[in-house]
């Protein structure tokens, strides 16, 4: 691990961006490829503000760039802007922000006049679109932001690299993190044991395998809900039960939503369930269990523990919700998301493909992830997973 | 297990193709939704005759087609022959064919005036375009068979179903099934441990994913060689350890090549592998591992065992090759191929996109097997391995 | 779940104690079994006050005990002791009680005339040798409890059983409940991806067996260090590395010792090791690995975030110390401990031991469990499992 | 691999031995260990006569001893024998012998005066104690001789050493190579595919957890039967569905015994289960499985391949017997039984267990392997694994 001094004054000030740092390696190393095609650059970054994402700006500052940044709604955490300011970097926004301080906080973002962004969920974007400022281009990290940018927003004429695209999250992020920290969130949130247990996943996408596999890998029983019938073979050859939707209620006794479409669990299939049931949805949006359907079939809700909710429905039994029913992975008690090796490669692929904006030559519009990047970032992570 | 009068006269006749019959429930089934599809018509075939395939041919005679059928050169089963004729239908040729009388028995079918083909490699389609024989169409089972359609041949002017090209043969098939009988053969022919030796899966496509799966599942250490680096780093977060070409040699002590590739183990790798290592090829062709090049460097050969053959190499160490170099999971001794099973789906592909081919309605040229035709298969497989 | 009321008023004021209620379905049904065999005698206990315990101590109640107990030195929750006592239940002693207040809180058990003790670590047996009490027997929890009931304290003439011994702990307990909390806490605490590290688990007793396990099952590199050459070849033939004591340090990447031994890693083996190797001990006693010797090589020592040190040598290395080196899964940040079910099984043998002492007929001196429990409890545990 | 010259003859007239031997690390070596102690010694033998067998009498042969063998009772290989021979042991025997004929060969083993017996069965001290002949001891390999030496043979006053005691038998041979082996053989004999079938493993011995391991490894779906409730705790913890032997039949669909006991299956049992369910017999003796009741209970029985016979029942049902109920992994076509490097280990056992005997100053009686070659042998298959 070696550190610029700069990094090393933001290392000093917070040890969770130092933790975050040292486990950080690929975008620690991207400096070197970017050389100086962000020198003297603006960028202007809307993301969650936690350590990780300190540790990408400081390596983009470190690049040369200039960065004025604030957090997206809700998340942003107070000692991280808190060491970027002390770091010298432009920073701003806190957790309390309501959306029309977040609004002010974007606007604020875009009034610096910035050549490239880095948006998550193309809120930057849409303020560039509509008040016409020139920009370079930029990336945006998100699949939604992506769809914003093809349809509503209609056309950008400058090049957005669009990160979630890139089959490296898929392969490391949504299959193997997300699985990894739903599965020990469970164990952890619960303190239950898994053997003896029946999971029933909903989806077999890159997601919902990531969870059926280290399920079964701690000793869970597991099927799998799915309705394209092709995904649903190979959840049949990899091993796994393969029950109908109508099923499943009766079959399980812990219930993983993940994928990606709404009401997977509506109330009647709750009811249907045996008692002690445990609901937990993975998918990114919270309305994959129906949970105000559950909530009115209650007659009483009591917490349990931390994220952890017993409904008492009329008929006389009862089901545990976790986390609310929110992305489990992020909103349970304790949650650190995703593991820091699977952000820090996302984050290369972010500042690389900002670089790569930044040289010039591509195409305008949203756009994938240049191959020879995922390649060079590919390479390096087996690189260092082997060293 | 619900068997017509016809096929049952051909258990009686042959007790290899009843057990493959009990256990091909998908193509037994697919009589049902072909309905007269096939009725009158003539379908010429060339493919390996062997028990699974004699099963095929039964179920399409039953459903009222016209089988004029040869083998392929050097497989045919006399046994199978003998049956499937005793049963009525036109099948001929024999394992000591060589390939003048090879030829002939193409041509013979030809003559036949067949309405469709099944082929296998598509020699029976050169044939027809250079006859200009009219044809309804049919269907090829082999990727290189379909590659000779698509650029050799010329242009075909009624549909071709390319049966290789389906998802559900890469996912059954070429992952689950290669994958467990290159095991289970390494297993059967050497009668060595898995644990402790160190296992070199080259290529981490479909079959190598399964054969570093199967390997792994069953004690032994697995690394893997991938050029590719996204496929690389899948591999590395599946869990294996990911070695460069020039590392490998030393590290393994079994090496597994499934590249598709020629020349993916040479004989300098092979020289600076330990004494006493095990070379398997998994791929179709024969040259993946370079065994002329092996043969140069021996001062001798001997035979310890059925498929098993020790070099001995100038430099003083030996090795061991396995089934000669070529493609493991059929070549070696005993070996059964793959599983009855993943035969049955395939099966079941050819069988429905044959009677496709004659509902018509298709465009010219060769092509993918219909949507519909593989969720239709994936669900009937799903649904009998959940029964 | 069936619950009486008094359990019912329990649930209603502790939501900690009613999740864990809720999971504890044979430790629920003993009192069945018990009968009247407790009724009206007096338990002395000395237990880590916490939802489980509540939960056990709940159910004695019911079956017609009189619990006088206290908590164990530094470990007692302070929201139990409060509910347990609102439930009626004589319970006294707190987190900040220092050895001279606990003292005092034992000799109040004592004082009150117990007739059978529930002890964890024989604090309660010693008063009782040493004043001349009389009691019926009792049960003790831990290994190191029962040497010194067969050691330093002097002969004992009542019947004590010692839980521990148990074979059913070291299966439900010792491998899979300790390898799963262990390596759950390693992802919890250090939000590191498993894939690609380097796990040397040194001792492949119970517990070393099931952090192996573990550890492999979530995508590491597993290698065993252990002595005891019958349990090296068994770490072989599972599958793992065996690496001798010198090899280790330089080949690992995180380090968890499980032998029961002290000076396991000694300051000597962690200087040979990698930048950033992370060093966690899933033994009871903090001595295995040598904290006070790394603080003595260490020029700075700077938390990068809860349990997580970091430890930068005068070398110029740096290494990272979970949990301060205690034993990682009940010390560590957010740590819960064993699962929930697996303290289930440990309490159904207390409850049903305590009551075969009231019953008498059993020779004096420490003892096993009796066989007819333990196959009684194991079939219960087997049912619920499968229902 | 170093070979003496005696050993290199025997190599080139047989190439199974040369491949047994290249694999036989563990007794290749002990020669060093044994030194003098065989050195003009005469070893009656009775054993298996096979590749794996002939190369531990070259061993002990090469260490000095006199070697006088004969196989058991229809197991002889002839061209082992043969190349015995040529290489100038005394051995003698052949597979066609009767019980008359067999019986004279042990005992033209005895008139040889031998110091030193290494017997199977105990069908050489039988005779040795019948005649009241002296020798010195020696070793046994079986547990039922090793009980008919304790039992109805009456007091032996030399030390017999028993190897199946050894726990290093029980962790390599039990435990993975028959598990191994019986897995890999239902692949091989069958050609089906184990993904979703239903694997009931009866006995959670040693075996029967081999077994059960390696099925679910390949994706098997398996439960256990086990009446020992403390075995069925560790089954169902260790991640296994558990089921009554009532339930069993009705829920599987490949049924494998390896209890030991007699009539697991009963024709009851089998009438229960489903069309083409599948009956393998693991354990040593062929009356697991009620292989009369179920004739009794067959119309007809068909051969389907070899070792697959299909018993159809009179109700109409039929279910598939494998290698007549015999011992699978020996009894199965084509089968090669356990793993040359398992077997290689107890040879090791075998030949230091001699030269313990011959050097003297055990006490008498039959005896466990002593406890240091245990763990020198362990050590050194470790070393071997690793290396």
């Amino acid at each position: 691990m070696v550190v610029g001094s700069k990094l090393g004054a933001l290392l000093a000030a917070n040890p969770r961006i130092a933790w975050a740092r040292a486990n950080m390696a690929l975008v620690g190393a991207v400096g070197a490829t970017i050389g100086t095609a962000l020198d003297g650059l603006r960028i202007g970054v809307s993301l969650h503000l936690e350590p990780k994402t300190a540790v990408l700006l400081r390596v983009l500052a470190d690049a040369g760039a200039d960065i004025v940044a604030t957090g997206n709604l809700g998340t942003t955490q107070h000692d991280i802007v808190a060491a970027l300011r002390d770091d010298g970097l432009d920073v701003f926004g806190s957790r309390s922000d309501d959306p029309r301080a977040h609004h002010a906080n974007l606007e604020r973002v875009i009034d610096s006049d910035p050549d490239l962004l880095l948006d998550n969920g193309a809120d930057l974007y849409a303020l560039v679109l509509d008040r016409g400022v020139p920009i370079l281009g930029g990336t945006e990290e998100t699949t939604s932001g992506a769809m914003r940018l093809r349809g509503e927003l209609g056309a950008i004429d400058v090049p957005v690299i669009v990160i979630n695209d890139s089959p490296l999250k898929a392969i490391v992020e949504n299959k193997h993190a997300v699985g990894q920290s739903i599965v020990e969130g469970f164990l952890h949130v619960t303190n239950l044991m898994p053997q003896g247990r029946r999971f029933v996943v909903y989806g077999y996408g890159w997601c919902g395998r990531g969870i059926a596999h280290y399920a079964r890998s701690v000793g869970g029983q597991v099927a799998i809900v799915e309705i394209d019938e092709i995904k649903a073979l190979e959840a049949a050859v990899d091993g796994y039960r393969v029950l109908g939707a109508d099923e499943a209620p009766e079959w399980g006794s812990v219930f993983i939503t993940a994928t990606g479409a709404e009401g997977v669990l509506a109330a009647a299939d709750i009811e249907k369930m045996a008692e002690d049931s445990v609901l937990v949805n993975a998918g990114h949006f919270d309305r994959e269990i129906d949970v105000p359907g559950l909530a009115e079939m209650a007659a009483a809700v009591e917490a349990e523990g931390p994220s952890i909710e017993r409904y008492r429905l009329a008929s006389g039994k009862s089901v545990v919700l976790l986390a609310e029913g929110r992305m489990f992975n992020l909103a349970a008690d304790g949650a650190r998301g995703n593991s820091i090796e699977s952000m820090d490669l996302g984050f290369s692929l972010q500042a690389l493909s900002l670089a790569r904006v930044a040289v010039g030559g591509l195409d305008p519009g949203p756009q994938s992830v240049p191959d020879d990047i995922n390649r060079q970032v590919a390479a390096a992570m087996v690189e260092r997973m082997m060293s």
